[in-house]
């Protein structure tokens, strides 16, 4: 619980000085005024998290967290549990699409086994294994309460590792077969819409998949009764681990003013649970896209965010955080080296 | 007229043996079946326009065409006139928003004047000045059909001459003061909808503008009776010299098989027109942001195509098109990058 207060004690408000300067200097851009959208919003909370007008990037990182979910028994997903630890051999080896779109961002990544099933060892891995996957939250708990407070200690434990080595900007990922079902169980404690428009086909899933896992999350909040004011409980309950270290990444994150990049909908699950936390966290988030699950959209506007990419992706693994690293920069860019209408002799608006 | 004519009988359908080949690859791959999205629809497009599993982009070219348009004494503009050739000089002294992403993007501009009113000299500049602005449209046709056909040869001999200098991607980029009103009345002129819904606030108007605008694109339309079947005409008819270019540009591209990245509004009324002269030039756009600009998506639906950034932008330029680059990079690099399950050692989907 030590390094889980320490972060939240350190959680502050955005720089309204540097933000309003950042504004002025945009609306003398050579420009229409507000013309660059979201470029511009995102200029503006770069400098209310780094508290000057001009911040760089130089280290980018993702921070991919695995973890198993004993739901998977209950038939919820198209592939088979073996499929998480084989994926961190391959984000260890180089060979999936987050590390493609790392290394076409100039990002590292770093992965985490919080808590997967099955053994994993790899020189470049970083275990801090909580437990070995959850239980099935369709017929109880998916991990006792000090649990679930240690994944998210893992999770704050690895941002502060890498901002000590120098990481200036960090992005979701995760890894956990199974796991946009403890995701849309955490969406459906927090959203008054039904469990269809919650709950999405994830990997793939056929009909009758869909259906159990419909069946299943119904009976995980029946069963658990998340208290949607203990956010900490709702993790132990229908969370998940890798969830869990999401949440902390950001926590973390947020506690030593570092804007983190949320991914998709399971890192955006871990962003919900950071929020609900601490509510002044969501200063450092920065949406990257909007997902393919259909609850996603949901947890964005639960979060206040506004995603930039619409790729209809649903990869997970932090693809989505790796892409929208780039337009964090182009924004940065934009407000560091446009003209003044002054300085390029460019006439004002008329009105 | 045989700019026009060569470049019309040169483009051809996508590569159907390298599309399905690009397919087959991506489903064995080390992800969910089509979980990437538009990077995988982009990867499969670009082995159909290369004839090749793994295309490389090497030169990025944004060309910008900027025009003048005789309707802005209308008072449809929220800038004054003499914003165009200023900020054909901030383009080419590298200020302006454009430069900024471009840059960022490794990306060069290269900065044609199609038709402005006043005269701008610049050693970078390209001067193809097929007459100094259009005429209003709301009292008259904006040019005549040979100047029309000229502004479409100067955007084919820009991409031409662009890429027999190595560029192996376009994007479009457009100034030219006023010009949302043409590429409105463009709009209406292939849509159903109310034209209320097709016009909106280009560089941020106010209400009162924002009725003198619908107000002169209703007087356009019943002017000068453009038809739909005759694209050239209707451009000729209400729509800008920049418009004609980037129409030009996009056949130019098309009819040498490299993919050319359509920006905003402007681009993509000029995309229509191009479509509309030759659809199967729509194989070779990539659509890049879903702009501010209300009767954008209804432009984007009309050619089918599906924007990748959701940023609100709406500064026209090429900046959307510029942004947009990184994704296609990113595209390339999944197909030739990632690990197969078979490479990987990860067991494939259940069903």
């Amino acid at each position: 619980m030590k390094l889980l207060e320490e972060a939240l004690k350190n959680i502050g408000d955005l720089d309204e000085i540097s933000m309003k300067k950042a504004k002025e200097r945009l609306d003398n851009l050579t420009k229409p005024r507000g013309s660059l959208g979201i470029l511009e919003d995102l200029a503006v909370k770069m400098a209310g998290i780094k508290r000057e007008l001009y911040p760089k990037i130089k280290n980018k990182v993702i921070t991919i967290m695995a973890g198993d979910h004993g739901v998977v028994e209950e038939g919820v997903s198209a592939f088979p549990q073996e499929v998480t630890p084989q994926m961190i051999l391959n984000f260890l080896s180089g060979g999936a699409g987050i590390n493609v779109l790392a290394r076409h961002a100039g990002a590292k990544i770093v992965c985490v086994d919080v808590g997967t099933a099955a053994d994993v060892f790899h020189p470049d891995l970083i275990i801090k294994k909580v437990r070995r996957g959850t239980d099935n939250i369709s017929r109880g708990p998916a991990m006792t309460r000090e649990e679930a407070i240690k994944a998210i200690e893992v999770g704050i434990e690895t941002a502060w590792n890498e901002i000590d080595k120098g990481a200036d900007i960090l992005g979701t990922g995760d890894m956990g077969i199974g796991n946009t079902t403890p995701s849309s169980a955490i969406l459906a404690v927090y959203s008054d819409e039904p469990l269809e428009k919650l709950v999405g086909r994830g990997t793939g899933i056929n009909d009758e998949r869909l259906k159990l896992k419909i069946k299943a999350i119904n009976r995980a909040l029946e069963i658990n009764q998340p208290d949607p004011n203990d956010p900490i409980g709702v993790l132990s309950k229908v969370g998940g681990l890798e969830i869990g270290a999401i949440a902390g990444c950001i926590l973390g994150a947020a506690s030593r003013r570092i804007p983190v990049v949320i991914d998709g909908f399971i890192s955006t699950a871990g962003a919900i649970i950071a929020a609900k936390i601490e509510p002044l966290c969501t200063n450092y988030m920065i949406a990257s896209h909007s997902s393919e699950e259909p609850g996603h959209k949901t947890m964005l506007k639960l979060l206040g965010l506004e995603p930039m990419l619409s790729m209809r992706m649903r990869l997970g693994e932090g693809t989505g955080a790796a892409l929208a690293f780039n337009l964090v920069e182009a924004a940065l860019k934009i407000i560091s080296e446009m003209a003044t209408f002054d300085e390029a002799g460019v006439s004002g608006q008329l009105e």
